[in-house]
C-alpha cells in the first residue's frame, strides 16, 4: 500500500517501511537468479523486469534490445596444486578468459606480489609459466581500494600474456575470506592475446602464498583447467519505464541501475538492490503528486561484461536531452555523502538537495560527481550528475561472487536508500529550470564494469 | 624457541606467544589441505603429522593403522531448480549419500519445515519426490544448536527414504550465509536404504523456501545429480606421540584431537587447531620439567566419517588404563568454561584445576564432562574426563565447509587455548594419585562426527 502525502512525508515514511525495493530485489534473486548478459537467464530477467515495472504502474515500459559479443564461463574450473603440496584450490574464470587445452595445462607458478612487479618482468620471462598476481586490497567505506587492487584483474592478465605466460591466476579482487572467487571483466587490450585467466578465492590465494614460503627451493606447480568460450553475437537489452511528468517535453530525470549479473552471482547487492531503490523512489515521488518532469528508470543490460547497455543507450538516445542522471550500483548499505557536478554552477540547487537529505545522515561534499557505469548518456551529453554515495565497506566482500544473495541486504539500510532517493528524485523532478554544469565532467572511472 | 620456567610462567607466556600450535595448523592446512579418511590425502596427512611430531621432539611417535569402509563424494554435485524459477542451487553430498542415476533425477520437491513434520508424513507419501528439510539453527556459545538442528542431517534423510523419497536435500546444518554447503555424516540406520542426500547452503535453502512462497500452486521441481560412491575397505590410522613421564608405569594423560577432515574442508578449525593446541600444551609442559606421568597425544583418524579412529584406538588399547582424557575439537576460539566428571568424587583436584585457569577467563562449572568424539577409550574405561569448553559461536559458520581455512583462526584466542591446556595438562601430568570418578559417565553426544 502506497502512502500519500508531501514528498518529505513520503520520504520519511520510506525510512520506516518499504515494500517496493525489497520486493524487486527479493523477486529478481528468487524468481530469476544469476542473469549474465547475452544468456537466456538475462532474457528471463528482462521479461521479469518488464512485467514487474508494468505491474507497479510504470508507463512506457520497454525492452530496448541490442547485440553484443558474448563470452560464457563454461562448466569446468579447476586449479590443482600438483607439487610440492598437492591440493585443490578454488578458482573461477575471469570474464574474457581463454580456455585451457582439453584436460588442462600444468606449469610452474611464478609469484608476483603486485602488478608493478609483473610489469617489471622482462618480455619472454614467463614463457611456459603460470603467473600468479597478488595485491593488498582492504575494506574501505568509499570503495576506493577497488581502484587500488583492481588492476590485478583489469590489466595484469594482459601483462602476463605479453610476457609469455601460458595462464594467469590472481588473488580475487575482494575483501572477504570465503572460498568463492570474485570474477569480473579483464581487458586484454590490443597488445596481448587472451590466455586462461582465473581468480582464486582470497583464502586460496593466501594458501598459495604460504606454499611459496614453505616450499624453499622447490617449484610450485599447478594444473589449471577451464573451458570458457565466446559464443558470438547475442541479444541483450535495456529495460526502461517512466513516471510521466506534467510536462513531458522537459528533459527527464534519469535514474539508472543495471539488471544483469555475472553467471555466478545472484546479484542482490550488485545490482538488484539498485534497481529496487530507484524504482521505489520513482513510485514514491509519483505518490506525492505527478511530478513536473518525467522520471525515467533505466535498468541497463550487459553492464558487467563491458558496459554494453550503457553504450547502446547513449547511442540510441544521445539526441534526447537528460535533465540530470543518478545511478545506484554500490550495494544496499547506507548513503552517507551527497555529491553533484553542479555545486559551483548551480549552488542553490546543490545546497537545497544536500540539505534536504541531511536528516537521513547524508553529508554534503565538494567531490565532483562523475556518475556510475550506466550514465554514459549523461556524460556524453555533458549533463548534470548526482552521486548518492553508499557505504561500500561490505561491498567487495560480495561483489561478483555467489555470496551476493538476498540475505546480505539489511532492510533498515535499504529503506534509508529509498528515503534519500525519494527526496532527491522528487526535488529534481519538480525543478523547473535546466541544471547548468559549469565545468568539465570527469570521465567515468576506469573500471571493468562495476 | 621454547621458553623454560615454572608451569605457571610457561602457561602465562603462551598467552603472549605461540609458535607451535600455529605452526601445526598452518602446516597441515597449507602442506596437506583437506584429508578425508580413507583417501590418499589422509595418508599424506598422517605421514606429515608423524614427521611433525618427531621433529618437535615427541617420543614413541607411531601411526597405528586400521581398516574401514570408505565412502567418497565423487566429483559431480548439482541441484538445478527446473521450475517455475529455473536456477542452480549450490549443493554438496552428505556423507554416506547414494548416487543419483547417471545424468541425474528430476522430481517435485516437498518442503518440510522440521524433522518432526517429516516424521508425521505417512509411509509412501514421498514416493517419487525429493524431500527438502529445513530447521532454525542459530549461533550459540556452547554449540547446543547443533543438537537442536543436527537431526535434519543425522536422521531426516533416513526418514525421507523410509517414506519413499527418491532423494533428499537439507538446509545445511550451519549458521553462516555463504554459498558453501555443510556436509557431514548421515545415518541411514537399519530401516532405511541410502538415497541421494545433499546439503544446500543456507542462502540456497532460504532461496528455495522463498520459491515455495512465491510459486503459489505451481510445483517446485528440481534436477539433482551427484555421484558419490563406496570404495570398500581402505586404511586409515591414528597418529600418537608421547612426552614420556618420570614414571612411565603410571597411566598417562591422554590429549586427543582428530587429524582427518571432510574432502571439502581444509580443517583448520575442525580440527587442525585442536591438534596444534594439544601438541603445544604437551611440549610446554615438558619445557617446565619432565612430568611425572606420560602425556600422550592422540591425533585420531577417521573421526568425521564415523569415529572409526576413536573406536579402533579403544579396541587396541582398552587394557592400558588412561589417567584422564581431554579433547580439543571445537575450533580455536577462547576457552570459557571448565568441566570435569570428578567434581564430586575428587573435589580437591577439580577445584585446583578450575582455579588454576581462572586467570585466563575460564569459569568453573557443575556440568559433568562427557568428552569429545575421540575419547571412546576413556569412556569405555569409565575414566576421568575434562572438557575445556571453547566458545562455539563461530564454529558452525565454518564446520564441514570449504571456509574452514587458516585465516579463520584468531591468534590471540588460539594462544589462550594453549595457555589453558598447558596449565591443565601440566597439573594432571604431575598428579600422583589416581583420579576417582564417582558417578556414571554420560554417553558420548549423539552426533555424526564432530
Amino acid at each position: 500500500m502506497q502512502i500519500t502525502g508531501s514528498l518529505e512525508a513520503i520520504a520519511d515514511a520510506a525510512l520506516e517501511r518499504d515494500e517496493i525495493a525489497w520486493d524487486f530485489v527479493e523477486g529478481v534473486t528468487t524468481e530469476v537468479g544469476p542473469r549474465q548478459a547475452g544468456t537466456e537467464a538475462e532474457t528471463r530477467g528482462r521479461v521479469w523486469a518488464v512485467e514487474w515495472l508494468t505491474k507497479h504502474g510504470f508507463q512506457n515500459v520497454a525492452d530496448e534490445p541490442f547485440e553484443m559479443d558474448t563470452w560464457v564461463p563454461g562448466d569446468i574450473a579447476k586449479a590443482h596444486v600438483t607439487g610440492p603440496f598437492p591440493q585443490e584450490l578454488v578458482v573461477q574464470p575471469l570474464g574474457n578468459s581463454a580456455a585451457t587445452p582439453d584436460g588442462g595445462l600444468e606449469a610452474e607458478v611464478v609469484f608476483f606480489r603486485t602488478v608493478a612487479e609483473l610489469r617489471a618482468a622482462p618480455a619472454g620471462s614467463l614463457k611456459g609459466k603460470i603467473a600468479y598476481i597478488s595485491h593488498e586490497m582492504r575494506r574501505a567505506q568509499d570503495g576506493s581500494h577497488y581502484g587500488f587492487a583492481g588492476p590485478a584483474r583489469w590489466v595484469a592478465p594482459g601483462f602476463a600474456s605479453q610476457r609469455g605466460a601460458v595462464a594467469v591466476v590472481i588473488k580475487s579482487v575482494g575483501t572477504d575470506y570465503h572460498r568463492n572467487p570474485h570474477t569480473g571483466g579483464t581487458s586484454w587490450g590490443d597488445e596481448s592475446s587472451p590466455i586462461p585467466a582465473g581468480a582464486l578465492s582470497v583464502p586460496d590465494a593466501e594458501n598459495l602464498e604460504r606454499m611459496f614460503e614453505r616450499a624453499g627451493d622447490r617449484p610450485i606447480t599447478m594444473k589449471l583447467e577451464m573451458n570458457p568460450r565466446r559464443i558470438g553475437k547475442q541479444t541483450s537489452g535495456n529495460v526502461v519505464g517512466e513516471i510521466v511528468g506534467r510536462n513531458p517535453d522537459l528533459p527527464p530525470v534519469l535514474l539508472a541501475c543495471h539488471l544483469d549479473s555475472w553467471w555466478n552471482a545472484p546479484g542482490a547487492f550488485d545490482d538488484g538492490a539498485g534497481c529496487g531503490i530507484i524504482a521505489a523512489a520513482a513510485l514514491n515521488v509519483a505518490a506525492s503528486g505527478q511530478p513536473l518532469r518525467t522520471i525515467r528508470v533505466l535498468f541497463a543490460g550487459a553492464e558487467e561484461v563491458g558496459l554494453f547497455g550503457s553504450t547502446a543507450y547513449s547511442k540510441a538516445h544521445i539526441d534526447e536531452p537528460i535533465a540530470v542522471g543518478l545511478e545506484s550500483d554500490f550495494g544496499a548499505d547506507r548513503i552517507w555523502r551527497f555529491e553533484s557536478n553542479f555545486r559551483e554552477s548551480n549552488p542553490d540547487l546543490h545546497a537545497k538537495l544536500a540539505s534536504s537529505v541531511a536528516r537521513f545522515g547524508v553529508a554534503n561534499s565538494r567531490i565532483v560527481a562523475s556518475g556510475g557505469a550506466d550514465l554514459n548518456i549523461v556524460r556524453d551529453q555533458k549533463g548534470a550528475i548526482i552521486d548518492l554515495q553508499q557505504d561500500g565497506t561490505r561491498y567487495f566482500d560480495l561483489h561478483h561472487t555467489p555470496d551476493d544473495t538476498l540475505d546480505k541486504i539489511d532492510k533498515a539500510q535499504l529503506r534509508q536508500n529509498v528515503a534519500v532517493w525519494t527526496q532527491v528524485a522528487g526535488i529534481l523532478a519538480n525543478e523547473e529550470r535546466a541544471i547548468k554544469t559549469g565545468r568539465a565532467i570527469p570521465s567515468a572511472p576506469a573500471t571493468m564494469g562495476e
